[in-house]
């Protein structure tokens, strides 16, 4: 403990020191979405090798077929082996006008809740990952890792990382480690960690229904024509069942209860379901019967309607009678549901409610199961016991309503459970003009890593 | 009789005089919704005028808050009195690239079927008003006209009408007769004629569903939040019963079934259901159960959705749970339905259908009811016995499955029916490049008006 000690009070002295390398990452316009900035991008990752190699890693930028990759070794060895995952692309800063300062000048801000670090990234994610590597310099500095510790830094991630899943397949060797770590999640709140323990998995279909090879006019046709928008209406209206279950043949399976634990825990969170609603003009939980707010966000599957179009949509009428409409699903997958069979179960469902005429089509957008940390994974409970070192309480052990698809890629790719800590809050703006990080969040966020990797040494 | 024979004798050796008359008609471009032609469409008005003075007629340009009416009026002391509506504009001529000659320079086709006059308007509608001009053109150069004769033409007739119906209430006085004739409508086949004898009214109305004041992810909403486009689906599916027959209580209020002379003929048609869907790429009849497609096009209410729209429907994928999704509804009405109260009980239908935190916005865009010329009628009797003895055997009695709002308006204001006789075909490509009307269709109906006029003058 005498060498954790010494760590968490080298990052206490040196966090000045530690800001100013963060802002010098957050001045640089890392927008990988926009072709112009492809220098920047890559002045970035040479800017991330040259840092982890002043810490003792061996770093090096690596090509892909998108944007590079940085990856980053130091061996302890005997010790559990971890990987590390961040992306230090960031969202165009757009509207650029909303920013109350440059969005590439970073600074630190004083508000009555203390000071925050202001500027794109800040939170996302560029801002999570320094928190890593200046936990991995206090090590460093205090006579060393306490793990083997693998750093794959990602350019690409605000662009949907095209060149991830190949990357995986091409370095598995190199990647594999006992435990994946990630920090671009959230905390509960201001003052409770949060360990996101389950992400729901999703299923994206868009169906188009087609009927007469023409549009109709409804004044010759209405009646006996078949109308594509009525079939489709039909079928999102068969979708759910009256208590507001998704009415697909073996949708549920694989669809386990909450440990006792977890449900407990989440019980007694100061969640209000309503005030959640409230936040957005709505009132009433719609959804399953029977089920919490939070439940359904964070561990029930659901399936929903993105968008729909058919027929005359401008203004004033049109007695018109379309050839086609069309709609986009998604199924947000939990626990064992097995995305192909949803899939195969959907389109079955589909074809089963097409009326005489009717054809459809089918165009997948991308499938993916759900992830779970197992409640009983050692690294999870060694993670628990550190933060609560660090925050005096309880980490939440959180759902996740989105899909964050590294973590799959690592489950399925290179055979190893992800444990998600982050430190962002909801009020940080990531992905919106003046984001933020609490300074707060950076200072007790690196402690918090500091912890976490000496508990999982240990 | 003498008459009768000397005036249809008269059409026949006029008839190059006629055409010729015809097509310096036709060579005006009168374009009512371009404002760049209103000095076209007044210059028609002009030549209308000029025409119907030349045949006797007491005729002016009315201006109106649109375009010009035409009136005209022959009298007949102590002879019933028909009023005779036309429009005198048309549909502009694009795409031009298509025509294969000039539109706005008519010329006469040889085809294996017979000549054809090709142009813009030839159909629709100048080359079936010029009829009834020739046709009153016999009588007068004859002996004059069997009845009261009062002509209006319009010139907005493709631009909606907006200024009709307070014209008519203005001029009340001065348009009210017996009954009214209108020649828009269309024949059977190029053999037999057609009595247009009932009109389906609509009724068109727009849906928009509320729910939450913002588009929702549905990662972190998806289960709880309700979606608007699941709640229009509902409502849609809800609309009709598994006959296919519409939901809405009271619906079928004023719906009779069909007079058994024209059910009987409808039957005998030599009219094929499943020909006519095939033609659109459809094979079987959807909408009610045990109802012939003839009779759902002619006889039958409705109801449709003419277009939807909601979220996200751009390429790819978007996670959204849509603020709003919304739906165009139209309605065709047969026999003595109400459209206030069909409008009245879809509202309340829709929003009995409304589930918690979601609200309706209703937006009309207009509603009629359907039109329908009484079995009995002594014009249509005499119309018919005209026809028959023109062309050799029965006109059919027609429905007609659109709307053609003068009808009503002349039934609500002036407190007439219409006789609905035109010799347009189906082919005639109306609104589309290379309109034509069969040469045929243009001497024949010329004597089928002179018949008919004899016919109610006696």
């Amino acid at each position: 403990m005498a060498l954790l000690e010494a760590v968490l009070a080298k990052i206490d002295t040196n966090l000045d020191a530690a800001l100013a390398r963060l802002f010098a990452l957050l001045a640089i316009p890392t927008i990988s979405t926009d072709p112009a900035y492809a220098s920047e991008v890559e002045r970035t990752a040479e800017w991330l090798v040259a840092e982890l190699r002043g810490l003792g890693f061996e770093a090096s930028v690596r090509p892909t077929t998108g944007q590079p990759m940085v990856i980053a070794k130091a061996t302890r060895p005997n010790a559990p082996h971890v990987l590390f995952y961040g992306h230090y692309d960031v969202q165009p800063p757009d509207p650029v006008a909303l920013w109350d300062s440059p969005p590439f000048e970073p600074r630190l801000v004083e508000t009555p809740e203390g000071k925050r670090i202001v500027g794109r990234g800040a939170s996302d994610d560029k801002g999570q990952l320094m928190m890593f590597v200046e936990a991995c310099r206090a090590f460093q500095e205090s006579g060393g890792l306490p793990c083997s510790v693998t750093i794959l830094l990602e350019g690409e991630e605000e662009t949907g990382s095209p060149s991830l899943a190949a990357f995986l397949a091409e370095n598995r060797a190199e990647l594999k480690a006992d435990v994946a770590l990630a920090s671009d999640t959230g905390m509960w709140d201001r003052r409770t960690p949060a360990i996101s323990i389950m992400l729901r998995g999703q299923v994206l279909e868009e169906v188009v229904i087609r009927g007469a090879d023409r549009d109709l006019h409804s004044g010759m046709f209405g009646g006996p024509a078949i109308n594509p928008i009525h079939v489709l209406a039909l079928i999102i209206a068969d979708l759910h069942d009256e208590a507001g279950r998704v009415a697909l043949p073996g949708f549920y399976e694989g669809v386990t209860e909450l440990p006792e634990e977890i449900a407990e825990q989440w019980r007694k969170l100061p969640f209000n379901g309503r005030h959640f609603l409230e936040e957005v003009g709505l009132s009433v939980p719609a959804g399953e019967t029977g089920r919490s707010v939070l439940e359904m966000i964070w561990s029930r599957p659901t399936c929903d309607v993105n968008g729909i179009i058919g027929g005359y949509t401008g203004k004033g009428s049109k007695t018109v009678l379309p050839a086609e409409a069309r709609a986009k699903f998604s199924f947000r997958l939990v626990g064992a549901q097995d995305p192909e069979k949803i899939l195969a179960s959907f389109r079955s469902f589909v074809k089963a409610r097409l009326p005489a005429d009717c054809r459809a089509e089918f165009i997948s957008h991308g499938a993916s199961g759900a992830q779970q940390l197992p409640v009983t994974s050692p690294a999870l409970g060694k993670a628990r016991k550190a933060l609560r070192e660090e925050w005096g309480k309880d980490a939440v052990l959180a759902g996740c309503g989105g899909s964050i698809p590294i973590v799959g890629s690592f489950k399925r790719d290179l055979g190893m459970d992800t444990l998600m800590v982050g430190f962002a809050l909801d009020d940080d703006r990531i992905h919106s003009p003046n984001e933020k990080f609490e300074l707060s969040s950076f200072h007790k966020g690196t402690r918090s890593w500091a912890r976490i990797l000496a508990a999982l040494g240990s």
